[in-house]
């Protein structure tokens, strides 16, 4: 018999749904029968006879119905919502995408360039022009050039440190290493020399799971061994970092920046420490892999690695 | 008799500006005698002796004192502060700085990878949510997660143009080239097959050199060329552009950004066709080569191509 993939992407992020462009990838690395739903009912109705099913979640008490089910793929990275390792059935191979590091790297070279480049103090000096002011504590909003150059300085030359040193953390850290960036690269299990190396890191960058065991690792003592020109970057996940001794280093300027993509409670809401408008703080709505490449790139991978036979 | 080298370089803007770190790299690179002035009559005083002037600006009436100068020598790219070609007496050799490339280029990835992930974007709901808005066009600020996608995409697999491929130009072409863009370069000389190569293209990047024959070698016809989507990128010189045609072309939407650092008249002011709030329009204030290894590179290059002898 042959093989039945059964899709469900739909989600209200855009570049994380199915379209046309993205299904035309798809349907080119399969040649069994697509099955496209939108929709719960529709996908627990035609899950009895998918042997390949493509979802952004999936619970336990579904597995009765999905007899021919093989393969149980999510583009996500994160285990959050679908079964865990020891859940799933004899028979049924899980996938999470591992592509998310080629999207997720230039999100990080967008951070780490802006921020070396002085853009965001242009940007805040030609939105203050655009509202007519002609002086900003004596510097022409118009024209500060004499004032810029404290903001800017170049990012060859700098020091690294990635916590989380999988596959993103890797793709991050090559890209780094091209553009003359010396990197250090830490997983959970070697933590212990992480300190030393903070206190020469121009840059923690953050790329850890969210997984329990990554609660609050970024603490207060590790903010504190790094050097007050240092820059935080998460685009891991929120619960990494103690976000009140973030905000705290922040406003006592004990770092230059924090950019990031991701919280210990998202959507954000106004009393969350990070909501605060704190100097150097930039974030972004957890959207570091967002990209009209993100499922086409899933789907190339799925299909290199052999899981869609 | 030992060389003596004659620094005089004071300017507005503190990254030209000598320090006591970019001074102890130069003196680490010579043996002579090294002299520093800061004023231009001190500098007149002291030309008569030296063998190396290492300056901003000088005037060929400075000439006949210069007895014993060998090396005329500016961090400048441009030609503009310095006697031409034709006006050198024999026996000085003018150099110009050539290394501005390496800080350059990472002011162009800056705009390209802060563009292409939706830095400016988000940093606007940013600010809104700052001001205490709770909504914008019904996206709240806070977490505009939702809205996020169609200003996210990938640099990688991009095609770029730069016009303009002498040092600088090929510097930023092989940085973008191991990032996974394809560089497409163009001299003046070459410039005819610009325009079919523009229709392709996702960045126009103009590194052109400031003198006459490149003024408004960027006119409307070129911008016509390019896609909705494409975004112009300049650090060359302002005079490449025909401004007007380019705020034109913003405000009708003709293209999805520019990113300007330079401007036909500098300083900025508001009766300037960029001065104004343009959809799409950022600015630096002729700040992308801007770093505090700005006169330490200098420095380096200098010794290496052995005028320092």
């Amino acid at each position: 018999m042959k093989n039945r993939y059964l899709l469900w992407l739909n989600w209200p992020v855009g570049a994380f749904r199915l379209n046309a462009a993205s299904l035309a990838v798809f349907k080119s690395f399969v040649t069994g029968e697509v099955k496209v739903v939108r929709g719960v009912r529709a996908f627990l109705r035609e899950l009895p006879t998918a042997t390949h099913a493509i979802v952004w979640e999936f619970k336990k008490e579904w597995f009765p119905r999905a007899k021919r089910l093989r393969v149980l793929a999510t583009p996500g990275a994160g285990r959050e919502l679908l079964p865990s390792d020891a859940e799933m059935p004899q028979g049924v191979v899980r996938v999470n995408g591992a592509f998310h590091g080629t999207i997720m790297s230039e999100t990080v070279l967008a951070f780490m360039f802006a921020h070396a480049r002085g853009l965001y103090a242009a940007y805040d000096w030609q939105r203050a022009a655009a509202r007519g002011e002609t002086s900003v504590k004596g510097v022409d909003p118009l024209w500060p050039r004499a004032a810029m150059s404290p903001y800017c300085s170049c990012v060859a030359g700098t020091t690294a440190v990635i916590l989380g040193y999988g596959k993103i953390g890797k793709t991050i850290g090559a890209k780094l290493g091209a553009l003359g960036v010396s990197v250090v690269g830490f997983g959970r299990a070697n933590i212990a020399g992480l300190k030393p190396a903070l206190r020469t890191a121009d840059w923690l960058i953050v790329v850890l799971p969210g997984d329990t065991g990554t609660d609050n690792l970024v603490d207060a003592s590790v903010l504190r061994a790094l050097k007050r020109t240092a820059v935080v970057i998460n685009v891991g996940r929120g619960n990494a970092i103690d976000e009140e001794a973030l905000a705290k280093a922040l406003k006592a300027h004990k770092l230059a920046a924090a950019y990031l993509d991701v919280f210990k409670r998202e959507p954000l809401t106004p009393d969350a420490p990070l909501a605060a408008d704190l100097p150097g703080l930039v974030r972004l709505p957890h959207a570091s892999a967002l990209a009209p490449s993100y499922l086409p790139l899933f789907f190339k991978e799925l299909a290199a690695s052999g899981a869609l036979h």
